[in-house]
């Protein structure tokens, strides 16, 4: 075996899962429950009814592509050219990774608390990296000069992820454009990956802007899972200057050729009218607020989300260095599942995530229980 | 960017492809024409109805893999642990390299003529790799003793397909025997990483016998998109051992979370009855005798091919070393697109591949006037 696996670490939040009893309440998965819209998949059938289900190009329909570098409407990466079609967001970064990062010389620095895809990654693919963790003391706020400052020369690629998944924080406009100014500052091109998933799911008063209206060495992750509740459709893209897409492309025909026809067309019929992608905002908002009015009741310190559909809560002092074992006694005893901060690296330790894509009455119980074993 | 891509070449199908125009005779592609049977789509529409499009686990379906395991029916794998469902079986082919090769001490031989995918996939994740070629005199035949001959100490895989692309050859079940008997005389497992992706596309007498079958230390790649005209469901998956196998899953948890769930819906209805994944057999046989038929009708210097959809012409003496110029210049004079032997590595120099899933007329069309070529 590649003994190259030996130096990935288990998947925690899979642990955790893994010890879940039927009837447990399950603040733990990031999978949106809603139900999803049928018709896409209606449309898809009958064009494969009729055309069959035949390969795209090896980057997507250049309908699609179109479709999804229109949407995104960034003046200079709005072509087909500028967007390859991946197996989800996950694909997506692994393309980047993977195309864009010379794993003889590069560094990748990552922004922390995050999702341990993206340091798992870089061992797989033999790529030196670090990570940068924002201030849990700041609320983990999204800061461009403890990026900088944490660069090294040869750091050429930046890793973050905004609304983020674990903390709900989003970069604003202002950070993001102290962190281009600063990479502007530097000798050589350093990229910015930014995995935008959560793209559609804000709860600020203007949508996320995204680093690449701002930095042209950018790259942008999406997919359709969160927005639309279709993770198992697995339709994600890689946006970004044509050149780097080219090079990611050539890696996804050798490493799976295209992602589904039929997923690609599902995808067609949401893309169709910008307004799909939205629909399920003004849900998550609502089940914000109950979940604001619920924390406040049982007197829990948590950040309020301003996008994705996570909250991270603070644990009480003699939990303070065991997200984990916290985590495991309030399954075992209050049989909630949640996932443990340390899940997202270092920074993490001392909160628990909470996903709250759950039903309202599991939402309520799972957090009047976690308030139990806090305080009780 | 990543100078590895720098070391894979362009693809010369690829590059004859971009030349075609409308109207030309297309024997170039490997993507069969059949219509598709739309039910088990609208199979899988209806379950998404019900059940939303969730991810499933990343190694896919624990039914959908039983099920694939047990159309296999190898004694020593034939349970879901056996199954890891892919992209494709070029998910699969990248996985089984990724996961079972140490790039740091292990070399990989691929028989050839063959798929360049293969070697491609090795540049891309520096793996050093070899090819040892069958005999084109002997029609390319399967021998497994100019394999064992060519190994090395620290050949750790052997990369075979069969039935083969572009050859059309079966490996007999002896030939496989004496492979897996002199693998086993060698120190240490050689693993056998055999692409099936044909299997179902067979013209012999028997179905093509599989290396799992002889040798415990095989991986075998397999998928819908062949057998049943599904290129774009790209639905597949890797067999074998189960330690393999979750190796090969952790990378694709990793490269792309998980296949398709629509994908693999529509896999369970296929493969609900064994029966459909043969269901285009009859077709294909036609197809092949009528090809046989206007080949020696045309006196063409052809493969009679065991398996597959393709057939390899030996072209004549002045083209005999520029393959690439032959099927440039059929292309150009005659309107018809093949592809150059060269194309599946130095063996296969002085042969032109057709691909007979073509329209009848259009096969007929295309080989009368690859007989003008040759013979004008």
């Amino acid at each position: 075996m590649n003994p190259v696996l030996d130096g990935i670490a288990p998947s925690i939040i899979r642990a955790i899962n893994a010890r879940k009893r039927p009837g447990d309440v399950d603040l733990g998965m990031g999978e949106p429950t809603l139900r999803l819209d049928p018709r896409p998949f209606e449309a898809a059938t009958a064009w494969v009814r009729e055309h069959g289900c035949p390969y795209t190009p090896n980057a997507g329909s250049a309908e699609l592509r179109a479709r999804i570098a229109a949407y995104h409407a960034f003046a200079d990466r709005g072509a087909a050219e500028n967007v390859c079609v991946t197996v989800g967001s996950e694909e997506a970064l692994y393309l980047a990774l993977k195309a864009v990062v010379d794993p003889a010389r590069d560094e990748v620095l990552i922004v922390e608390p995050c999702y341990l895809a993206y340091p798992k990654l870089c061992v797989l693919e033999g790529i030196r990296h670090r990570t940068v963790a924002m201030d849990p003391e700041d609320g983990f706020r999204p800061d461009a000069a403890r990026v900088l400052k944490a660069m090294r020369p040869e750091t050429r690629m930046i890793v973050l992820n905004s609304p983020n998944n674990p903390t709900g924080r989003v970069w604003p406009e202002a950070e993001l454009r102290a962190l281009a100014d600063g990479l502007g500052d530097r000798p050589g091109p350093v990229w910015v990956l930014s995995d935008e998933v959560y793209r559609e799911l804000y709860f600020t008063d203007a949508p996320p802007v995204s680093i690449s209206a701002l930095w042209p060495h950018s790259l942008v992750a999406g997919s359709l899972s969160k927005s639309n509740a279709l993770t198992g459709l697995r339709l994600g893209w890689l946006l970004g200057p044509a050149d780097a897409v080219a090079a990611a492309t050539r890696v996804h025909q050798l490493v799976n050729t295209a992602a589904s026809t039929f997923s690609q067309m599902v995808g067609m019929e949401v893309f169709a009218e910008a307004g799909n992608l939205a629909a399920h905002r003004p849900h998550y908002a609502e089940r914000r607020a109950l979940l604001a009015g619920w924390m406040g009741e049982h007197g829990l310190d948590c950040l309020p989300p301003e996008g994705a559909f996570y909250c991270m809560v603070r644990l009480p002092e003699r939990w303070a260095a065991d997200s984990l074992g916290a985590a495991e006694a309030l399954l075992e005893r209050h049989r909630v599942v949640t996932t443990p901060g340390i899940a997202f690296g270092a920074s993490g330790e001392g909160w628990l995530r909470l996903s709250w894509v759950a039903e309202p009455d599991a939402l309520r119980t799972g957090i009047a229980r976690i308030a139990d074993f806090f305080h009780g």
